[in-house]
């Protein structure tokens, strides 16, 4: 026996580059080309130092509180971790220990795969329909758990709310988590349904619309018994995760409404007008909710386009996996790095023909 | 059923007090009375926000790097984690899946027994001798893996060189994990033995000697396999767990040896002469190679102390478990704080007798 015979075997999920030249047009890992709001810059030059010598508050009271304030729920709905990769990790580890299957859909986030495997969490995987979308009636089956994105991801397909009231209705006995990474850039979220439902657990995060994936901040909302459950085995793994900068930096964003939706609209408008021009270029765009576009070209394959750009500078995503090896997942950026964008696809395009 | 019969059943650790109130001594944490090295505060002054809105380096480059060239490994035998407590539940999910029991000792760092429970690893625990030691022969006996604190925690007693090598010559074929939160206040490191040793791991924080609880950084140092197993569990978890602020600020404070040297040489003086001023008050107090005495006194019971001085704002550590329940765990502050509080302690015993 060696100790190797003990480890525990993982296919790891392979995040997506972090190029440090300067020059790179990043559109890969879904980004805000914005800043975060100014006074996360303020509130981190002001810090104490000093204060790091003493161990965060493990509740990160500060933090919660203003979520709490900003959604319109009791501090005790609110659970706060390193990313919404650690609150949805976290949320598996607690939430789905039965023997019946957890359901998400396939195509979808790849990590909730990747964590059913770490945890050994028996799963099957629910194929979007022929356009893409969400069916509520694949649900209605035996299962220990429901996941799903919404918007979804990598397709930025949003589900109306009516559909995750189906979602919720047929499945009452098991936690449904509404994974909101993208919510803020035009879909609905499920906040609205959290009094009827005790089962349904909504994560969101602070590295999209907030600008802060650097600071690693993710949230979920639920019923307090749901977010205590979640909290107890958060201490039984880390007693202090969120450290005393991001608690910081975390309260200024949500202190700054105006510079938030500021940002936000200005995606969306970038979005739009991004998804008529590649349209007009021949384009197919999936519907995007998100501050993403997921598209395909008829006369160049996705793969193809992918080596092009990245060859002239500009990263967006790909994925060689069944059913999307022919798309790709563009980032918006700002209106300036997306003009570079649609001008380099004119010209690839004219090359082919 | 209900979605409450699927949810992990945990009995969370309860962190010691963190108050919010200024005059407070605190002496409760094992927190480092010293502010971090001054480069972390300009590294965090001048950092600038606008960064944190892409994603950190996944691998922690920057601070991994320095870490391997401070204790002369290899960048690929260094794992960065949310502080020691995130390192080894990382660790514990890696590597101990066997069916044989996982050791450690009682009395021990209370986290093992939790995150064994909350991974259902099965365990044992293996009591210390008679006079607080942990006997290397103890060990030699069947198992999933061995973990212990050196020095131990919360008795402060550090184990020699030559007894970590005997554990590791019995134990060839589990990872033996090496806690050092508290080894640059006196106890030998076991990072002499790695090269011997391919299932050596070694475990160590920012948060006692380099005085950074609150930015939450622990570290692995093993040998390379050891570490990619452990990196690949860990980004089949979270890709991203280190902010950019703490990438920064650690690096900063390593940056700076003299300044370390100096807090942790501080830290050792006062240690010492508190300890021979509690033993002339009749405390009996165990070898301490850490920043904190564990002590008992003859004439009042350990709890009743514990609340005497809590009253007077003063927070020492105090656990109601077998075998300790009559002792005092006291972290050691600035010069000034420990004279409060062995001139409070004076004023405790004379009333009492």
């Amino acid at each position: 026996m060696s100790w190797k015979d003990l480890v525990r075997r993982v296919d790891p999920y392979v995040p997506g580059e972090q190029p440090t030249e300067q020059h790179i047009i990043k559109l890969n890992t879904n980004e805000n080309p914005y800043p975060p709001a100014p006074g996360v810059q303020e509130i981190l030059r002001d810090m104490d130092a000093g204060q790091l010598r003493l161990y965060p508050d493990p509740a990160a009271g500060l933090l919660t509180e203003k979520l709490a304030a900003e959604y319109r729920v009791k501090k005790e709905q609110v659970f706060v971790g390193v990313g919404s990769d650690d609150v949805l990790a976290m949320s598996f580890l607690t939430f789905f220990n039965g023997s019946a299957p957890l359901l998400f859909p396939d195509v979808s986030y790849s990590f909730y795969e990747v964590w059913a495997e770490c945890f050994r969490i028996p799963y099957r995987k629910i194929p979007l329909t022929e356009d893409w979308r969400i069916d509520p009636k694949d649900y209605e089956t035996e299962n220990g758990g429901i996941v799903f994105p919404n918007p979804n991801a990598p397709t930025g397909i949003a589900l109306p709310i009516g559909d995750i009231r189906k979602i919720l209705d047929a499945n009452r006995d098991v936690v449904v988590i509404v994974d909101e990474a993208y919510v803020d850039f035009g879909a609905e979220s499920a906040l609205p349904l959290l009094a009827e439902y005790d089962n349904l657990l909504i994560v969101q995060t602070f590295s999209k619309s907030r600008s802060m994936a650097g600071i690693r901040i993710g949230f979920a909302i639920g019923n307090e018994e749901l977010i205590r459950c979640l909290s107890d085995v958060r201490y039984s793994f880390n007693s202090y995760t969120m450290n005393r900068p991001s608690i910081l930096a975390g309260t200024a964003a949500l202190e700054d409404r105006t510079y938030f939706e500021k940002t936000v609209g200005k995606i969306i408008n970038t979005r739009d007008s991004v998804r008529d021009e590649l349209e007009e270029m021949g384009f197919v765009c999936l519907d995007s909710s998100t501050n993403f576009l997921f598209v395909t070209h008829p006369d160049i394959p996705a793969a193809e386009l992918f080596r092009i750009l990245r060859g002239k500078g500009i990263y967006v995503r790909y994925f060689a996996l069944p059913r999307i090896d022919n798309y790709l997942r563009i980032t918006i950026g700002t209106a300036k790095q997306m003009q570079v964008l649609l001008d380099t696809l004119r010209l690839i395009l004219r090359e082919k023909s």
